[in-house]
């Protein structure tokens, strides 16, 4: 659209580019700083919360959280300003994600209570996740992802059936080994069989009994096992996305003679009739 | 059949439709309301056990345990008077199901000792399953189902080495530790091979002398690989089973003279009947 | 061979028959008594290991060991004079287990220390595989076994991995933790880091400082991801075993007018030609 | 070429098929005596870390220490010497394990402090990877590394989903269970969390309340169902491999027209040169 060229030149879009693409030098840089920034921020609310460090550290870093901030809020800025319709930024999940990263150090300048807000900072974390679309780790990602949708029946399944059987198995061994061994209410004994049944064992509570021990150790071979359930689910589903991959990828080029598709990716002739295949 | 559409629309039969279909909107409404009278009744039993909270509302925990028990008692009276042949639902799964679920608290009404009922109630939490006949889950969990009964023996074979393993392992480790490290007897001690074979690792008893060590990291070493097995029998028997629905969808010409569904993709001619096929 | 045909009467091959063959039903009981034998007998040894118990009924304990070790030696002597050439039982694999699972208790009579003689009645257990050659148990767990076999050299290569990876990262450990936090030698070391890298996490042995959490953490998604190796050496080589067995069901009848091999195992007429197949 | 027949006889060449082959019977000698030096060297350093060990035996295993360094020093001149570019071999990374593996009681003769160069001396066992070339082991090995990195970029997306996933519930458990339970900051929470999500759990630092038990339960949940992913990936990239691996196989015809090697099962014409192939 040549009447539009004018636009393309002024600095909203020129910021736009650096900002939400990733194509352009000046668009790379500013991925990477962010991604910088962002990690810096995320060691900033690891460290204040380390007492010994904090006491003495306090000022500092206090001065270092106020620049992330204020860095934030220049690019939280810029990010509504360059874009056409601010509001699709603004309650899209990223743009609140950035709001809930810019926001904290504001209400506890005003507002007392810094230990609430810290819950808040670390969904800055999640601002990470906006540097995949730079990589080629998206196009992964989204086979990973369509993997665990196409199984995710089969998964909800299976985690409904882990729920039930703790319920059952939490409540049986509440009233084998009862408060003294730690089983001190069904909750617990619940939480304990989930300890065990996903082979995690604290050993915080742990059954005293014989029978306790024997109904212990046909969870823990439950746990053992039903393991392989999900493990297979995804297995499976990963082979036949890898498989659907593969076959598209041998599909591309179809003989032009004979109309042969399933040429592997190092054909030059068709394998059928001999023809030369089109280059890819 | 016009003779009996008389008795179609008598109470009787609209209960029946009510609670054994989950066809029509009161029969979905009645499965809903079903689901959350269960999933309330087991977090009343859970809260029971929760002493102080026990002790702070004994009596809305009793005045709630009556409500759902009446309301179950009325759910069983009603699918008995619905159903033609009442025997065969009062001896089915859940007819026993469901008078376990209902009688606890009559019971505890009469005799003391509630405490042993809490196992019979918690057997209400199988009703949760019934629900399941809603949803598409089914489908997908007979494909669970069928593919662990496929892979039954192995799985049996599979554990029968585990607990011949862990009866060895064990009795070799309560030579070697003794009782100061807390093997005190055979039967603790293959608890304590099963508690690391399963890489749970309570931690409660756990190896001292060298020698023991160094047998405990093999057995270690040895779970984290056989844990491989199962997986590994599962996962083959989840891809035949997701081949096999793979090849029957591809196969979506039927035989024009026998009406045979399930043909190869490279067939020519039915397996059936040897007619010619259409051409896909 | 009609001049065997008295030997086949005689009670020596009648007696071998039972004992060694699990076709008649006389040789059927006698396996099942057998199982039921061992296992009681392992089931007593567990028993006299339990303190209390082997205190109140000792005297039993002892009876029942005179029991089983008396019928042990009878199937014992059994075995060597109704076998054609005594020397091929004596020394094979399950004949020194049936010898060394009989003469315990005889050396504990002429001897003190029956403590160092529970490993050798724990041999006994070795007896239970035995039962195996009943059950069609064995044509799955030769599958099981030659799928194991196959990727032998995969698995060797992976433990090896595994255990060079537990020296240097146990030594590095050692360096960090140091003998305040229970790293008190290298081995211990080693120890600790099978212990994390396998998941099983006792507790035991923890770290303390900062470094040392850092590198625990590590090592944990390093275990936790590297469980996924022998998962997949398996579960592809059981995918292709699987495979392999399936392609044998199939290739059973070829077509007798085009020779077109690969049918499915309901097929009646050849999909290539459509000519009739015979019935397999 | 004839030429360089004389060269081949002089002592250097011999030194050099002795050192670097594993052909000739002299060859393998020398490389079976280097694995038990290495693993020799390595049991050393073990036993010197056990303090009453090394407290008794001290002049025995610094003699014996003083024999491998010198054993290591001559080999490590032996392997320069014989070489024709002696950087190539002192640079590269056996080079310098070599290096490292043979210096350290050199710079403890001289110096105080052995604690701190018991981690080079551990480097001594990465020489047993040299070893492996003696086998077929790095055949497998090799595919091995191959699926591993096939699926990099997958494993990567993984553990970066991990420790996102880590960060954001370990803040979330520091603010729940706070300083009493043992969560004394957000890096200590966020190494319970790893802990917690790998099943590893020590049972060090465990949640108290309610609510963070529930959390608990639902990361040991989340982290038994997510082992299913690497899982997955390094299964379906195994099986992968396996197959491209047996297509290879199955296609021991070459063309005869340009010897390409690797033809689909059903290829009739050669995909790079277009030459008709025989039937096999």
């Amino acid at each position: 659209m040549p009447e539009t060229i004018e636009p393309k030149n002024n600095w909203k879009f020129k910021l736009h580019e650096i900002i939400y693409e990733a194509d352009t030098p000046m668009g790379k840089a500013f991925d990477i700083a962010l991604f910088i920034i962002i990690l810096f921020s995320v060691v900033l609310v690891m460290l204040e919360s380390v007492k010994p460090f904090d006491a003495k550290y306090h000022d500092t870093l206090l001065a270092a959280e106020w620049v992330v901030t204020i860095l934030f809020t220049l690019e939280y800025i810029a990010r509504i300003i360059c874009i056409k319709k601010p509001s699709k930024y603004i309650f899209s999940f990223y743009g609140i994600i950035d709001f809930l990263s810019t926001i904290p150090l504001y209400i506890s300048y005003f507002f007392a209570g810094t230990q609430v807000l810290l819950a808040v900072r670390a969904l800055r974390l999640l601002r990470v996740f906006r540097i995949l679309k730079l990589i080629r780790f998206l196009g992964e990602a989204s086979q990973l992802g369509r993997a665990l949708k196409a199984s995710r029946i089969k998964i909800a399944v299976f985690i409904y059936t882990v729920l039930i059987l703790s319920v059952i198995l939490g409540t049986v061994m509440y009233l084998i080994e009862g408060e003294d061994a730690g089983f001190t209410s069904i909750p617990r004994s619940i939480y304990w069989t989930i300890v065990t049944l996903t082979t995690v064992g604290y050993g915080d509570i742990a059954p005293q009994s014989d029978l306790g021990q024997v109904i212990a150790a046909m969870i823990m071979i439950l746990g053992y096992g039903i393991i392989a359930v999900p493990t297979g689910i995804v297995t499976s589903e990963f082979a036949r996305q890898s498989k659907l991959e593969h076959d598209i990828h041998d599909n591309t080029q179809a003989c032009p003679h004979c109309l042969e598709e399933f040429h592997t990716s190092d054909a030059h002739f068709c394998h059928k009739c001999g023809s030369l295949l089109n280059e890819p």
